[in-house]
C-alpha cells in the first residue's frame, strides 16, 4: 500500500508583502464610501487645477484674487470650487483684511496617494 | 560715486525640489482633464470595492463570477464598473471559456498615485 503525502508549497501562498489598503485586502463598503467622496472632490479639471496653483505657490499658500484668472471661470465659480476642496480635506482657508486665503493641507493628499500606492 | 551692486539671495527663489506633477507647477487644463477623467473612475464606491477584490485576489486576477456576490450589486451593473476601470486603465480582462477574467493594471493605480504624492 503506498501512502500519497500531499505537499503544500507554502511559499507560494505568503506573496509579497503590500502595504497599499487597496491591494492588502477587500476594502469595506463605509472605506469605500468615505475613499469615493474625496476622490470626487479631487475628479473635476478647474479643482485639480486650483490645487495644483495653490500647491505650487510659495508657502504652498494663494490668495482667491489670484486663482481666478488663471483659471478663467466666475468668481462664484472659483468660490465654489475651493469650498469643496476646502471640505474634503484639501486646502484650509483664513480672512485677511478683504480676501480669503488658501493653503494646502498636505495630509489629504498624501492620505489619497498612500491608500492607492502598491 | 556709489555704484551700487544688487546682490540677490539666489538661495531663498531655489526652495524645495519636489516630485509631485501636482505640486511642482500649476498643471495644465490638458493635463487636469486626464486626471480628473482617470480619478473620476476610480472615484465609485463600487468600483474601489471591485478594484480591490481583484488586487488582493491571488496572482492579482479575478473571474467576474467571484465578483458578484461581494458588492451585492446586480451581474450588468457590475459588468458596467468594470468596463470603465477597464477603459481607464486600471484592469485588464481576458475571457477564458465561459468567463471574464480580469487583472490589476498596477501602472495605472501608481501613475494616479505617483502625480499625487508630494
Amino acid at each position: 500500500m503506498v501512502t500519497l503525502l500531499e505537499v503544500t508549497d507554502i511559499t507560494a501562498s505568503v506573496g509579497e508583502v503590500c502595504c497599499a489598503p487597496l491591494v492588502r485586502e477587500p476594502i469595506g463598503q463605509a472605506e469605500a464610501d468615505k475613499l469615493a467622496v474625496t476622490l470626487k472632490a479631487l475628479a473635476d479639471p478647474a479643482r485639480l487645477r486650483l490645487l495644483s496653483i495653490v500647491a505650487s505657490s510659495e508657502g504652498q499658500e494663494a490668495c482667491v484674487c489670484d486663482l481666478i484668472a488663471p483659471v478663467g471661470l466666475s468668481q462664484p465659480t472659483v468660490s465654489h470650487h475651493l469650498k469643496v476642496l476646502t471640505e474634503a480635506g484639501f486646502l484650509s482657508r483664513s480672512k485677511r483684511g478683504t480676501w480669503a486665503y488658501y493653503r494646502l493641507a498636505p495630509d489629504a493628499l498624501t492620505g489619497v496617494a498612500d491608500f492607492l500606492t502598491i
